[in-house]
């Protein structure tokens, strides 16, 4: 199964893409940070994130999409800028019929370090180790889509597994 | 020139469409709410507005689409999906090449009733009397998206004229 994470934001939005064996072993497919400029007014950058993030989806045919779970964080501006960002993702999801998971910051740290207060450079660092990377990804939006496909392999898998078990013993979790 | 106003949200979208003659005089043309229910999810959902927005802007034709600004409001997660619903629109207008204009909610009052600090009532009766309504658009997001036309209306087409008048005479504002 292939799972493309992404980081919203406008300015720079990361994209992750692995893969998960049967065993929910990952292996590293590609990394990616899309940009759009911020001379642009906002409906251009919305558009022109929307086009680069179809050309990744149909670069690389993922089967689900992991999306970070927008939050109003300190900076209301940004936050307006990342659920914007997050809702191209969410549509574009919608469009090609593909599943969407949303994952917390909390939730994705804690998937990949094992605590969710880990700092970006925690991240990052485990992000390079599980995937077995030769080089650390720049910049942290990269890693941290990277971290949030992970999340959903690891997270979102034993959840359905669960779900799955639940279901066939009868039990309504 | 026909305008369509959009009061962004995923419950209810206002959308609101009248035509603006040579001497700024506005006809209605067309009210409605969009709603998508809550029942599904967020991807659904804005995947359900991008559609029943296409389907206003093609049975329409309108040449410009004014949306309200949107700021992070006293509900956190309201804006949230204030938010993403207007990255819809603004993402509909890029796909057809349509203008954008955005305003903020103290612009429309002002432009529609004379107070930027006027109630959603008053909003309504005065959107009423300009359009020459028989009775009050409900619920109040219709009205507010008939107000946000007519703001570009006045507003956006007297700003443009004063730039077009400025360029005229080779002064740069």
């Amino acid at each position: 199964m292939r799972v493309l994470g992404i980081d919203p934001g406008l300015t720079r939005c990361g994209v992750g893409l692995i893969d998960i064996d049967d065993r929910a072993k990952p292996t590293f497919v590609h990394v990616d940070v899309v940009r759009t400029s911020n001379e642009l007014d906002l409906s251009a950058r919305l558009g022109l994130l929307h086009s680069q993030l179809k050309t990744v989806i149909s670069d690389f045919g993922p089967d689900v999409i992991a999306i970070e779970r927008v939050f109003s964080q300190l900076n209301v501006k940004t936050a307006m800028g990342t659920a914007q960002a997050s809702a191209v993702a969410m549509l574009i999801a919608n469009e090609k019929e593909l599943p969407v998971h949303l994952y917390t910051p909390t939730e994705v740290k804690a998937a990949v370090t094992g605590s969710g207060r880990a700092d970006k450079k925690q991240v990052t660092q485990m992000v390079t180790r599980h995937l077995k990377l030769t080089q650390l990804p720049k910049p942290a939006d990269a890693a941290d889509a990277l971290a949030l496909a992970l999340c959903h392999a690891w997270r979102g898998i034993s959840q359905e597994r669960i779900m799955a078990a639940a279901r066939k013993v009868g039990v309504t979790l």
